[in-house]
């Protein structure tokens, strides 16, 4: 029985909580969050958790075996270290840490300490995503070319952060995911028009090193709401529309081939196919549920969970490249820089 | 009556003789094409036109008033310039050339010569896109922030052009029309997949001098087929889907709007509207037949055609700085370089 | 501070115990359930509430000023007058009840003791379908011509009763809502193909004494999930699309107007009319909510709910002339019979 | 070499003219119609075709091996009639004649003579219906339930015959090739708005011995344009949705089962399967190309038509059925009448 205490639990943590005090194998024996009324609430839901305000008070007194981290992303870095130096096993919420060094910190200290950290790339449990890897990974889409994602909206207009590390992390733990590999370089070109210096779209490009491609455009000013992504292999095509109700994965029968014996006549030279599109039954269980059973799964057997503390430092360091490219006016930004 | 001849009429030039042999103030007088059995196949079409296979043949015996060309574009430049030598009026497909300074050249000929010079930009007159234009101009949508533009679909692969020469002319030229400005900067990012050198997919992106931003994605190699824009303004935002059969424009009363006066909390001071959607009835009018007609009129005004040689040549530089940024994989280029 | 006690609270009725244990106004004091471990669940969820398996017994010691009734159909019209002859205001599930004339002896009960009893035609209550009545009744539409309703799916496949009365009820609330009108015939053919005796799909037409027409189709075993209306009007016509997230009203400023001044030529006497489609914003509040609140409201102001006993007689009798259709092979059934 | 004359040539028959004209085992010899500029366009169009404004001339000076009839309904029964007694193959639009013991008569004729009758069922010869045939046929559906259809739209409204006759002789077709068994009665409710006694929108009902059904929507009074059809079958279900330009067709691994061995707990007597949809690659040809093919073929052949004499007896009982139930209002209609 894992004793978990959850850190920020007004917003998104609220869910955490929920699903943690669900589980079986778990149990939700502390929440902190600065403020007394959000402790009141989760009080009432919980009677049987500890409130703290304090989150050293937590990890000191709480009798834990893991923290949940859901405060804001400026605090993700400090948290993580010290219920790591706890020897509290730690789930951070994304984006992991806002500085790449820090991120690799984190991955040296967990490796030393052997504790297991898992970031809430939350996408990586979507049973669509999932389908996505397996189309790729069985070969069904051919080599991949390159993929595209849409993530946008009207709100939430964040003013901590901007759209890029609000909305992207999600975009960039699938592409990185999908692919198996980290760009070498990323340009990103964006505007901020409702708050000075924080951007409200951005379009990114992530160029890898083996000619693949990946394309990540998010906004928060947008009319429509989209989330999809649409993937391009050699034999076949894929995308994913978690708008659709059900129908979210469609795997299309076409592709482009290149028939490589020098034809006079080039036009011949290519040859387009339509076939048939199939919607393959994806199962419409809750992501959210899935990443918190794996985090339990990981801490009791030891492996590495999916979205690991290195999943979390590759992804940062896209987002961070991502950033200076932005602040550069769209330059490619190496990531080995 | 305006006596035209056609020149480079196996393909899209066939839409041209059919719509110029159909209006009442045209007269279709002449076709030229390399190909006998295109040649001989206008000919059982149009038994009145007189059939060339040489373009200087046309222009010397053919006692035409205007040319229209929709030959390859590397012919582009030489025939406009022939045909403006030999005092005829020119209507010329997109691009208007593939180099920026022979488009320059190509304006200081016609007004030296004092003829009209039209460019094929059709989109500036798709009963669509002129609604776009209306609701920017008056108002609607209040100041525009940015807009992004999608045209993709599995084929037409070209071999002489890649995807970015080949449609996005269409963009370029639509958001320069609704903008009523040139960027400063294009940064463009893509890759060859099927041709060495001939990019499939390209991702674009114009930064204007006033912090306005448009996005371009064109491919040839998607799975699915999209034709659409979006534009997002102070007051309103609005989207264009060409694939619609008849609901092509929407105009969404959404809008994010600051408050200025320095809040305390940041979650007041930003109110997010989301109100009716309104679908304004489009004429359903072909637009190539609207532009062939403007042809005319401009021919016989004297007026400059909405897409004349400047219009050109504002998009050739786009599409040059475009390749240019390509080429230097997605450096952001200047449009003054 | 409204008392009340909920009974059936396993399925549906677990979102009545929710909405009115929430209300400020109402005070869930009872639950009421056959099934041990459901009363056990709710005594959790409602430390306050006392349990009863036993309707009278609920009756008796409750202290209630109102119940609320989910068991199942058959058990309505006994417990609506009980509850009545006890006193007690009484909110019942929609059908009120499977019989008219124990509708009927319901309404003159109701009357007789003076107190407040509401059926559940949820729709009534959907901002959605208000925003409709409003287009009927300001003449947004014109006259209305006709209207017809899909109410599809597959499952829930229920064994109690048919499709027609499991789904149907909401249909026909809403047509009598906006008709404000009753049919003079039903014609309804359906069949069983899944359970004997048991229809899986009934199409039904409900013709009404000044011409006016409205046609059903349920149905729980289609491969489509549809929740749709749409309604000709003179002037105009509108659908409502219950499963688009945010667009669910559509204004369409069509029409085909008759010109009376007798023409030689028929098709010039007949102009057809497309213009502009509305999309109305409409407020996504909880229907349930709502009607929780109005059954509320009713009580306290003593004015007779929407959906009050004489709503739900007419709509059981149109259900019950539907169901003798059925039985009739289609044969049209009057109301007056 | 098959020489045909086509008789009104105004409305649709100018694209059966177009059509046989194009077809290299036709010979287009011959256009008959009563307007004089009908007559010229079409003497401009196909210059080695002979024009008449009289039928009868047609037949007698035509030198024909068959006529395509495209003239008014009215008119079907009589040209049908005289150009078999002249010795022509016959191929007449829908609907076949306007009375049933008409088209009994013409069938009986057709045998006599021996000469090939074929009626313009176009839908018989759509690449996506005979799609649903393969699936029917081949068992991908199981055994059949029930299907409906939907053919609306905002006009064209006609005066000489009601929605029924203009838009269900493509429905009707269609239910009766997919069932392969005419039903044996027809309920149609239906109402007139726009001109007295001609309806507008007709819903009907067609029940077969074997317990299978069909529902027919028809209306030329709505506000969307749909033209779609559902199946659903024991095993799988399937819909066609001609509105949409490339997928058509789509699979639904759906279905619900009944498990026959008593439960004591209904709800787990059924099960409900909710799988994969797959939308198979249909052909874009043009079904009219394909059913002038037909046609032909059919005559040089020898062997029935797939839309013969017979099929069009048995769509004209079911219409005659459905307008004396409309005529009733909503009476079931016995085909053995």
């Amino acid at each position: 029985m894992l004793r978990i205490g959850v850190v920020g639990a007004g917003g998104w943590g609220r869910n955490l909580a929920r699903n943690f005090a669900a589980l079986k194998d778990a149990e939700l024996v502390a929440i902190c969050d600065l403020s007394e009324e959000v402790r009141r609430a989760n009080g009432r839901m919980y009677p049987d958790a500890a409130l703290y305000e304090d989150f050293d008070a937590m990890l000191e007194k709480g009798e834990l075996d893991a923290v949940a981290i859901a405060a804001p992303a400026p605090t993700h870095y400090d948290m993580t270290r010290k219920a790591l130096e706890a020897g509290k096993h730690v789930y951070v919420e994304k984006p992991f840490t806002l500085r790449s060094d820090r991120a690799a910190e984190l991955v040296e200290l967990a490796d030393k300490v052997g504790l297991t950290v898992m970031v809430g790339h939350l996408l990586e449990y979507h049973p669509a995503v999932l389908k996505l890897k397996e189309l790729t990974d069985n070969g069904d889409l051919g080599d991949l070319y390159y993929m595209y994602t849409e993530r946008v909206n009207l709100g939430i207009v964040r003013h901590a952060e901007n759209a890029w590390w609000s909305l992207a992390p999600h975009d960039v733990s699938v592409i990185l995911f999908l692919f198996g590999a980290e760009p070498v370089t990323v340009s990103a070109c964006g505007r901020s028009f409702l708050q000075e210096g924080i951007e409200d779209v951005v379009f990114a490009n992530l160029q890898f090193s083996d000619g693949r491609m990946a394309q990540i455009h998010v906004s928060w000013l947008d009319p429509r709401k989209s989330r999809r992504m649409v993937l391009v292999g050699e034999r076949r095509m894929a995308s994913f529309d978690d708008m659709e109700p059900s129908e979210k994965i469609r795997v299309f029968d076409k592709g482009a081939s290149v028939v490589r014996d020098g034809y006079a006549n080039y036009e011949e030279s290519i040859r387009l196919r339509s076939g048939d599109v199939m919607i393959p039954h994806v199962s419409s269980s809750e992501p959210l549920r899935a990443e918190c059973e794996h985090f339990i799964e990981s801490v009791n057997s030891g492996s590495p969970p999916r979205s690991d503390a290195r999943d979390g430092l590759r992804v940062v360091r896209v987002l961070e490249a991502g950033q200076r490219s932005l602040d550069a006016g769209g330059e490619p930004v190496s990531l080995d820089g």
